[in-house]
């Protein structure tokens, strides 16, 4: 999160802790691999996204849901991704609140605090617990599609959580507390870098909420467990209502 | 939480826990307050609502959060009222996931762990965070006036939690974690009369959502901090939207 216009169209939050944080985790991930190149939230609202290639690329929210932070909300984390050839290839996810440290290794498994983790068994959408979030674009369009879509899926799921956290809300889906989940126009790879690894090696699926496959720079991700996919991008898709129907 | 129909109109809960608990408490209280009237979720749930009365009446949640509790969501809690001439009077809200107790005596203070705690100062709406839920109810007017609400509120607030908890979100209240809250069509006198008390006792404002007095058995609740009551029902009541324009 990066920008606060007070009043306008934005409401977001920079905070000092951000910056120092994103530093820290910097300078000691540079010291370990000082040939790997580095994508980090601060960094990007400073200078623009950089590109992401196939060098292994360390991509960081040194803190995920600032709102929460400024507000004690408790729902906050630092997330870190490593990307090789644009795979998600390592995550790690930590609420320092709730003391909850998520972890995934490709091929290697998921875990919570050392523990293994699995997505949820839920098949039926009816019986799904659904997470999203409002983001922080105001402007009327984007407001209207983003209850529009709400008001669709309430009646198709049992109930809807926001949080506040996209890497948080991923390893929901990890460990199997939320069944489906959807994020639109979020700050940046950041935010799904680390989390998206945790959730594939957790058995769920990762995927881009219009359909086709999640793009870690699209700023678009949706997630579930293995059997939910293909009905909940169906009812995504009816969610868009009369402005795409 | 009570009431089950898959795919139907109700999306709700009942489990065996819910009803262990309500009797352990309720036995604890009895040998304690052998005069006291009681009012419990589950009792409720079974028999209907006791009316209250003025006489000391102890009003009991055993498990505030159930979709969260069945699924691992950690924002579940045990919420215990007492309420004196039908004044919340005592409150206890317990989360053993995150380990926050929370309590309030009227004239005495309220706390979160033994600690003292106070509603946020925020005086501006749109930098204000704001927590509801949807509710169980999926009827189509129901759904409809639920995200009109959320749809009108996103122009006016920072942002939008949705934790599962009525107790917890009050409780979020009295400690400043959210600046602005209310909930409408929620179960009962349970959800609200621990939490009601621990918020006034942090310095917060309990009210009826429609304007007026809080009333315990309305199954309607909003809250705030001291500076916002006027501004979030001027907000809510634009919220209401075609259907009461």
């Amino acid at each position: 999160m990066s920008l606060e216009e007070i009043g306008g169209i934005q409401v977001d939050l920079v905070t000092e802790t951000d910056k120092a944080c994103e530093e820290l985790i910097f300078d000691h991930l540079k010291k370990n691999f000082p040939t790997h190149k580095f994508i980090g939230e601060e960094t990007s609202a400073a200078l623009g996204t950089a590109e992401l290639t196939d060098d292994p690329t360390w991509i960081v929210d040194p803190l995920d849901g600032t709102t929460n932070f400024v507000h004690g909300f408790p729902f906050i984390c630092v997330s870190i991704g490593l990307t090789i050839e644009k795979v998600p290839t390592v995550g790690v996810v930590y609420n320092p609140i709730i003391g909850e440290l998520f972890t995934g290794i490709r091929g290697q498994g998921a875990f919570l605090n050392g523990n293994p983790i699995k997505a949820s068994q839920q098949t039926a959408l009816v019986k799904s617990l659904l997470a999203t979030e409002v983001g922080t674009v105001r402007d009327k369009s984007t407001v209207d599609a983003t209850t529009n879509r709400i008001n669709s899926l309430l009646f198709k799921v049992r109930s809807l959580r926001m949080s506040g956290s996209c890497a948080l809300n991923l390893c929901g889906i990890a460990c199997g507390r939320i069944d489906i989940f959807y994020e639109l126009g979020f700050g940046g790879p950041w935010d799904v870098a680390g989390g998206a690894v945790i959730v594939l090696e957790a058995g769920g699926l990762v995927f881009d909420p219009h359909g086709g496959e999640f793009d870690i720079m699209s700023k678009r991700v949706a997630a579930s467990n293995i059997h939910l996919k293909d009905v909940f991008l169906a009812a995504l898709k009816e969610g868009e209502g009369s402005s795409s129907s």
